[in-house]
């Protein structure tokens, strides 16, 4: 008999032996001449380069042959790099299986929607329920664990790339067998199923287990439940792969594991759920080169990754130099850029500023992506200002485990997202994106520090609580809300929320229903308004009366309490309730049945700052102010996005050049600071 | 031995024991529990319901497993809508078979184009050629039957639902050895289909019936001919299944049936052929949300189910209460939009209206379109709404069995439309749709009744006919309309038109050569003009010069006859003939070669009307005015859709407010008058 | 032992027995029933009509089941054409299959990237590399070439039609193996292969030849490498299946051979390639109707098949006397369109004139395509145009085989073009076409003549080379573009140029590298505009000052001994160069890194005119003028697509008219002029 540990042990939750800001990025030197690998080094080196990411995508290098490893480069590889002081970060290579395996297993190939198999030639991994993919990449885990799990080189796990992207649903057979298993485990009986899914409606009623399918394509709309499901089921089965691969890992070595999320891209992943599941939370981000402020979508993606790992540092795993190579017009970062990017995502809670990739490609799809050593070498702009960023990093290593505090809540969940994402919806306009950013980019606008909260989760750290896009509301969502709200806490909902229940399903006493009482209003009938149209509204709170323009939605609102705050000029709600203010508690709820842009939002925002208590920063257009608290200092990281130089409120140090401040601090034109003020002072 | 009956019996043509208008809609209460049905049968007593749809999607509750049927809970149903005097229009189920079905014959899946099998999931029939389909259908429609063949609840049969939605053509092996034996009867030898389909060309032509195969997806563009014959051989396959079922309902059923109709969304079915096998003609229509006068495309579409009803009384089997789910943007109606579409319906010959649903559902596909109890229950503004249309309906029971006369016929063939459709037409811009509905606008707008009529058909009883898009017209019909011009009529037709034969070859003697003689112009090269050009024509007939715009196409005239009524002023026929005008026999054909806007079509009418010897109404705009004739009164039936109220000639007694009209009924803004005129008054 | 001979026989270039220009169409009677063809026959001499296209789609009648031939109509014919004198173009009809291939070889069906098989029904060809389609296409023409090799009749041979239309690249399991063999001819070893196609990047290294595949749908990028040798690999494929068919017609038949071109469609054919394997070259040309100014593709089409026929006269083997029917808008040609184009095909260098078709189809896929006789016979405007042109090309008998010399080479490269369609390009607004044609077009308005020639060619005659669209560049072309350049000559570069190398890896000294002592800069770094954004340039050389707009693109480059000669004012590289010269050598070489249209070109191409001492024609706008240099006179053919009369500079005798020319012809509003000048003159 032996005994079993009554506990786990704790794990360690950054990079082993790293102690200063991680500063790198990925390193792919099997697409180079080992003499090249010293170069490599020797720059690393001179930019100030400490942590890099290898072996993400080396498994045909690995394993050659089925079964046939072969790990001597890696041992020179990490033998140099541990030999210059660098750590590494390894992957295990299973997003790209090599062309041997889809050779040998055809049918592992991930199938899409209308049943086209897609095969070996890009990226991207099998069906991620296909038992050979798994069996496949819990070997190369188990063997890259073996022998590099006590390797002094190795700081950090990362395994696979991207869960999500490029494959997440897979309509194969092999999929759907273990979409039925898992219907099964989560339904119990085809009673349930049909109930949840709602199958009376179009004559869907399953009599036989074996007869539920994937939802691939059919003649009309295929159930949104099932749909929902199948979302559902492909997130549980790409975190099922990382599960086995990191326990696969756990069995030989203490280092801690990752696996790079992408928060914003919105993809297939409940990263609520896959948090969780790491050691350390890790995050990619590119910039939307299309969005002339892709800034604000940074910030949200770092606040979001923040949220994620609960507070604690955590690794900007990728982003870029310059530009990247995958959009339709792949814009060039301009000088200074990426310097702000990386203190922005350093402000927001990142310990670690890294990039894909270390040095350019010359070959394959993703040679004209940036990288910190380009195409044209030592003597470019791009190399200068990543030297300079690395030697400024070195100068903010005391901001490491800091961290940061937010006073509002942003919902976010990404089971709204997928749900409000499927067909047939009352208008095509309906953009949960678009609404979560407008939300977002007002209070950044007005400089407030924001979390991204799922709408169960305790809410009563925040005194305001804002929620533009919850289609799909639980009850017991919607119990969490009226709660927080009776307590004091202020909440702002916008339209087209609490709508459905987990199952797609309308709720019983109709749109709205978890919201009705915290809000004091219900929703009669949605009234979309036609393409372009606009509708005017009469702003009319607490003194202040004005014209407001918003387009895409309006609501036939019935009053249940709640005071009305703006009124419809015109449109098909005419005369009627736009926004309303609804004391529920000790606390308010707004509701806001139309869509204003960013600007007229900040109405709206105004009087729920005043309900909650919250003052906005009053900072200058195109700054951006966060502040992370370590035990005895405040850091105060300002980014100046603007063309003319600003000054801040700061008092201590500048940290990047070690000047003192005195009230306030001077931003260069498209420059950063870093103020070291006494905590209390 | 047993004897035959030597004729026919004659078939009830209105569901039975109906003696009101009939109101109410699609019930699925299979969607709620059974302590729902009982309020559902209380408020539509409240409503006035008289008639409910049931049975449409049961198909897998009824038969739970292949040859195994549970009637028990359309027993109970029956029998309590029976007990509240709520009649039933039973359907078949055939239009969404069960998961069972799938599973058991995957080759029954339809086929799209490029070959991807459409499955289970959503709703839609299997391969309406498929033996394993028919024999299922036959079967489950024998059994319905058999079992309420003559119960004392059922009205009326609704077989399937909607043929040719979401389901038409099939690319699938069954439907290609359908398709071979349908051409083979077709055609009787391959000599004949080769020529038929002009397989010369490309060198296509077929050495062995076996070679020849559905249309499906080819290098390049596949034969037209082809297509056109699939698009034929798919309407007949549907309609093979409707009479099926129906034969098989007629053997244990003398209560009428059913199936409904889509006439304007210019679907796979040729409904002169359809009305032809059902007991009474039935009709769904939706509004287009994106057309700001959607109204008049319901008029169109009432027009044209009244025509294929050959005049007789029709059902609307399905419109919404408020906003449906499936466009783009699903705008609600405003207040009092039902009821002006309801009673445009009944003015144009439909003596019930029906909607698509009773009770919202709450779950699948479509739970965000309307329903007459919404969501929102019975609080709200639809629910008032469809309880005083239910009313006014009662105070209109004598309208019932009146009937339209049309003094103007438009031509309308699903064949022309089928062919017109195909690819590599000399221009993008020609859209048969557009054409009928320009020509239907300025009818509508000028008061004039239409009936729709195919080519071939009688058109003695007209004073005009117009011909808007008649691009496959037969030999045999452009006699059938010389003829009708000879003897008096007056057509007008336009551009692009009498170009092509039954087979999609063009005629022997070139572009509009049926209908030569009739308009004494020929066609002798199309002037397509580019995106977005426009053309001035100067206008000069019967004293009125002006100058009009068109776009789209013009033609190379050249004149054997006609007169010139607009010539071009520039663009590729500059200087040549737009609009003609010829006297042939007693009639008149005017020929209009561009494409003239409906106000500019007011300018090619006015003269025709004139030569017809008709008047335009003369109403205010956008106040709609149809009768109905009675044995021994006229009803006028007055829609006003402006803001503002407006008078409308007529005399006797207005119905909804039971007052005496003298001279003239004012209609209030958005509101609706029934006048009975005695008739010769 | 039988003797070799020891060098090939010179084979005849020109259609046998044709001594005038020729004349005429594809014809194909067995469209119609023969007491037709009399009627054509005698149109046709009434026409001048001299040279027909026949037997191109007429498998399924030559060869009505496999293996058995029925030529007695074909027979018929020649004799029929024999006897009148007119000279037949005799087709191979491989391009079309007969229905009895695609049902015995199912698998030779063409498929498409994401794996839909291409069937019968349409038109085009199999799959090009399975061995069945290959023997039959050879059968068929070795069966033409025995029966009709020596025929009097028979003056050319017309290989299949349109290779790389409708059919290229072909993703089936034959096309997959060939694909192997063909790579491992390439490469030789697997070493080789992962080498050039960069395998490291994404793991796609392979161990074993049977898992390269060809590059179908995956799920996300597939390696551009293996997706360029893809399309060589069509290429060659396609061509190999041309030489069979060539090689068995030659075994029975010294009748030239050519397979017409498509030139500017810029199809999957690399035609420097294919003009090595025919005796004459031919070419397709239709007017693209959304084009305003498509008659300066013409010019480039004609430009481009003379270059490819090393500037021996060539055969125009289809044109459109008026609109086509395979575009959106099919623009008919307006009075004198049709003989413009004709003589701008002429004036560049070809010795025929040939249309598709000789007579409107009635039936299939182009019956609304303009044919010579259209669907309204001889009374039409179309067919007096084609008598006239047929007495026109009868006066101008003499210029046949004339030559033009070009001063002016713009480079063309296929692969480049192949390459740089690929995905993930910096930018979507990279567009070759659109460079090539902006260039092209600056040069036809300075009434400049232009071969096209390989990056790789001798380029030692021409005074000005220019490079619009040279993104795959190898080391090897870069050399010879310096040696030019060295040796006097002037070439300007556009943007994103000399990037990869002929395996689509970035030249590994950074972009532009092959270029990059020539032109005096290199390129950091890419900068491609935002969508719609415009940046200004300062313009400042040899004396001119000016401002001008550009979009698109920008470069970040370096200086490495080139003058400046525009700044960029704004935009991401304000203060930077955009336009530089430097003189290399004897010689000069021009870089511009931003998107000109056609009129700001004009400065820089004056510049460049300068350096390489060539002065424009000084013509008026919309006249064009190109001359042909016979032994003893010059023939100045002059065409003018203004709406007013102009005069072009001439002196000797118009060949159309017969009148004597003393300095200037006046050539009228859309005519043209042909005249003889006395060479040295």
């Amino acid at each position: 008999m032996s005994s079993q540990p009554s506990s786990e042990p704790v794990r360690p939750t950054w990079p082993l032996g790293l102690d200063r800001i991680a500063y790198g990025g990925d390193y792919n030197p099997e697409q180079w001449p080992e003499e090249v690998w010293k170069e490599d080094v020797t720059l690393m080196r001179e930019a100030g380069v400490n942590l890099v990411s290898v072996g993400i995508f080396s498994w045909a290098l690995l394993e050659p042959r089925e079964g046939e490893f072969d790990f001597g480069w890696l041992d020179r590889l990490l033998e140099l790099l541990h030999d210059n002081g660098i750590r590494v970060d390894l992957g295990t290579p299973t997003a790209s299986p090599p062309a041997w395996f889809f050779a040998a297993h055809p049918d592992a190939r991930v199938v899409t929607r209308d049943g086209t198999p897609l095969g070996f030639g890009s990226r991207g991994m099998a069906g991620p329920s296909h038992p050979a993919y798994r069996a496949a990449a819990v070997r190369i885990a188990d063997q890259l664990a073996r022998r590099y799990g006590r390797h002094p080189a190795v700081a950090l796990w990362h395994v696979h790339n991207e869960y999500g992207a490029p494959v997440s649903e897979d309509y194969s057979p092999a999929s759907a067998g273990a979409f039925r298993a898992w219907l099964q485990g989560r339904y119990g009986t085809l009673d349930a199923l049909n109930a949840a899914w709602g199958t009376a409606f179009w004559g869907q009623r399953y009599g036989d287990w074996a007869h539920v399918d994937v939802p691939a394509v059919a003649p009309s709309v295929v159930n949104p439940a099932q749909r929902l499901d199948f979302a559902r089921f492909t997130d549980d089965a790409l975190r099922a792969c990382f599960v086995a691969e990191r326990d696969a890992i756990r069995a030989h070595s203490d280092v801690p594991v990752t696996t790079n999320f992408m928060t914003t891209n919105c993809p297939s992943t409940d990263l609520w759920k896959w948090a969780d599941e790491v050691d350390v939370v890790s995050n990619d981000h590119y910039l939307t080169a299309a969005d002339p402020r892709a800034h604000v979508d940074l910030a949200l993606a770092a606040d979001l990754t923040r949220s994620l790992a609960r507070g604690r540092p955590w690794i900007l795993m990728e982003h870029s130099t310059s530009a990247v190579n995958w959009q339709p017009r792949n814009i060039a970062k301009r000088p200074g850029e990426m310097a702000r990017n990386a203190l922005s995502h350093l402000g927001r809670g990142s310990d670690a500023i890294l990039f894909f990739q270390w040095r350019a490609s010359r070959s394959g799809a993703e040679k004209f992506h940036s990288a910190m050593l380009p195409h044209a070498g030592t003597t470019s702009r791009v190399w200068r200002e990543v030297r300079a960023l690395g030697a400024d990093l070195g100068r903010l290593d005391e901001v490491r485990g800091s961290t940061v505090r937010a006073d509002v809540a942003l919902l976010w969940d990404w089971e709204s997202f997928w749900a409000q994402d499927l067909e047939w919806r009352p208008s095509v306009d309906l953009d949960h994106r678009e609404r979560v950013r407008a939300y977002y980019e007002r209070l950044w606008r007005d400089g407030l520090t924001v979390d991204l909260a799922h709408p169960g989760a305790d809410l009563s750290g925040y005194r305001l609580v804002v929620a533009p896009a919850s289609y799909l509301l639980t009850a017991a969502s919607g119990d969490n809300l009226s709660r927080y709200v009776a307590q004091g806490g202020t909440l702002v909902v916008s339209y087209f929320s609490g709508i459905v229940d987990e199952h797609d399903a309308v709720h019983p006493d109709g749109y709205g229903a978890p919201l009705r009482t915290t809000l004091g209003v219900s929703v009669e009938e949605f009234l979309p308004l036609r393409e372009g149209e606009t509708v005017r509204l009469a702003w009319d709170h607490d003194g202040e009366r004005t014209e407001l323009v918003a387009d895409v939605w309006a609501d036939d609102l019935v009053l249940e309490g709640a005071d009305v705050v703006a009124t419809y000029l015109d449109g098909p709600a005419a005369g009627r309730a736009a926004v309303t203010r609804h004391r529920h508690g000790a606390g308010t709820g707004w509701y806001v049945s139309t869509r204003l842009d960013v600007d007229a939002l900040a109405h709206v925002l105004r009087g729920a700052y005043a309900d909650a208590g919250l003052t906005p920063a009053g900072l200058p257009d195109e700054v951006e102010v966060v502040r992370r608290d370590g035990p005895t200092a405040r850091f105060v990281v300002a980014i100046n996005h603007a063309d003319a130089p600003v000054d801040v409120p700061a008092d201590g140090t500048e940290l990047l050049t070690g000047t003192a401040v005195r009230g306030r601090v001077t931003v260069p034109a498209g420059g950063v600071a870093v103020v070291r003020e006494h905590r209390g002072g």
